[in-house]
């Protein structure tokens, strides 16, 4: 231990340029031991939309939990979205210039497991009520995950902060006997909303019990997860940034996210009629240009009711490269005129050969730019 | 006819200004008819890559051929790098800022199967040789496809030129009963050269047969198809550009351009030592970076010697997005290291779910910009 300790404290910090953009610097940090076998480098490029990441001896350090997240979901929307949206709470907290990401490392995968089991004599860490014979207790809490912060503290890396974020079930899914038909339960708001808090204030009572997790700051973030057979993830709804040490959560921020998928199915609510209509406008414009065009939808988020992003999908069969590439230089132009104004939008176009281009526009960008999936 | 005539000579031109980009301007050019229910409209940015396409009515113009490539074309590496480089050859004689590309209007569907097939007294316009009983006669000429290129006259869009490729095998498949085995004919680069160089007079004399093709510049582009099994596309081997009512094919111009797939097998030539290795340092840096990588592989063309682009396919297994979001980081600054410089390069980043992430130099940046596929 004593060893460690002063292979980590001998540590040097040397900075390397690799290579300049025209916008960003390619930083690549290396902290280098005395006796050249222990090897922290810092890769990525300056900006204000990713965390740089760590590598150790030249490799990236997955998460001490990888893959339960995976098993816990049957909806890959949301596994992605969920990682995603815990990135963006934590860069309220955790400013992207001062802090470094890290997979999380300090939550195995074995106690994530048994937290995110029901709670028993043999499994008394279990968040999840235990069960009642004969009656029906649904599992709340189905994915949690932990992300690292660090920061440099002279010549180490050090913990500056962690996120962990808790998926609360919106359905829940159960059998009656094993291998029998799937059965849906749905759950309230309320039920939601508290028992994520539930959650969140055992897990950190836990994390405060570990001494390099006594003095950092700890954010919650709760998500609401989605149907099994939604087309889009789930939307977070409370964060709580825990000051060093703090024991108890205080307080909740509000988060209010909702997401819709376009076109608007009938009955359901939309979020605003103008982008609805927008893209219901783009959709058939496009949809006359194209003969036989399968499909186009889209994935929309609002935050305090502003739209702050859309991932537009087009699938369709296509002849030629020609082909490929007139229809996205004609939804680069299309995409301007309908699609809403000011948020972030991407446009992936696929076949069944898979993606064949996307175009793209930023949030401060004035138009569209496109790549075109070539071949040589 | 003569209505048709007048209906097309009292097209209206008007320019309407849709978008600006930042570098770019976007036109949409209507060419609206007198009875308003003819339009034709020019969709595009102003680029020396890309040129502008037609729509008609709202439209896109598909090809009068459209499938025939598909169908004749096992390998689709095949069908994509045909049509792109027939762009890129005809880059070389329409210029991008003055001609508007059309998808082939004059080649019907019928006439290319009848072309692509062996001559015989039911199909004398048949480009392969006829069949002899009892001898193996190869089929030379595998795919055929038309562009037009545009150019506004006065207030119309009158047809400026054409290219043709002619798409011809490097090895015959064949079989010797219906359905049963396959066998291979490897043909000779002689016969290559001379099959498509026939195939090419004999198709200028059809076309200037058509009034309308009498007196426009016809290009050929021949192209030497790659194998079934192959990575990457075949190789254009030669052009010649036919001016206004030129019936003899007088001169053809070589194309020196060689495909490789890295990393470069076992007892084959390499392309150029440095660019081998600068591929394998980086596959080998990259596979230490991440866990369980399963594949790092690219295509790479050379014109004149030079490498001209290279796209690079790296597959692998995420189990988060903050996976993804991190490799991603990771490849912007391993593959300014490590990739050759100067030459544009994509990397396409997927996994079991399909494309995740996308890294692109251009010919004249200086680092690489990234794309990911995020979901809501």
């Amino acid at each position: 231990m004593k060893k460690l300790k002063l292979s980590i404290s001998i540590l040097m910090l040397t900075f390397v340029l690799v290579a300049c953009g025209s916008v960003d610097k390619t930083t690549t940090t290396k902290n280098t031991s005395g006796n050249g076998n222990q090897k922290t480098e810092i890769t990525g490029q300056n900006s204000s939309k990713y965390y740089k990441t760590v590598l150790k001896n030249g490799k990236y350090q997955v998460s001490k939990s990888r893959g339960v997240s995976t098993q816990q979901n049957s909806n890959n929307f949301n596994l992605k979205s969920f990682d995603k949206g815990m990135l963006d709470i934590s860069k309220k907290v955790f400013s992207t210039d001062k802090y470094v990401f890290q997979e999380g490392q300090y939550i195995s995968s074995e106690r994530t497991q048994n937290w995110l089991g029901r709670y028993s004599k043999k499994n008394p860490s279990g968040l999840n009520p235990k069960k009642v014979k004969g009656k029906l207790v649904p599992e709340y809490i189905q994915q949690i995950n932990e992300q690292d912060y660090l920061v440099p503290v002279g010549k180490n890396l050090s913990l500056g902060g962690m996120t962990i974020g808790i998926g609360v079930n919106s359905i829940y899914y159960y059998q009656k006997e094993q291998y029998g038909a799937t059965y849906e339960k749905k759950l309230t708001n309320d039920q939601i909303k508290y028992q994520g808090k539930l959650a969140a204030q055992k897990i950190l009572n836990r994390l405060r019990k570990n001494n390099k997790l006594k003095n950092i700051p700890i954010v919650f973030a709760l998500y609401k997860q989605a149907p099994d057979d939604s087309l889009i993830g789930g939307n977070f709804y409370a964060y709580s940034v825990n000051k060093n040490g703090a024991n108890k959560i205080s307080s909740w921020n509000k988060v209010n996210q909702k997401k819709y998928v376009f076109p608007i199915a009938d009955g359901e609510k939309s979020p605003n009629s103008n982008d609805a209509s927008s893209f219901n406008e783009f959709k058939s414009q496009v949809q006359n240009y194209f003969p036989n065009l399968s499909g186009i939808t889209a994935q929309a988020q609002y935050n305090d009711g502003a739209l702050t992003g859309m991932h537009v999908n087009v699938n369709t069969q296509f002849y030629s490269q020609t082909e490929v590439t007139s229809f996205t230089q004609y939804l680069q132009t299309a995409a301007q005129k309908y699609l809403p104004a000011n948020a972030p939008i991407d446009i992936t176009v696929s076949s069944a050969q898979g993606v064949q281009s996307f175009l793209s526009r930023g949030s401060n960008d004035r138009s569209f730019t496109f790549h075109i999936f070539d071949s040589f």
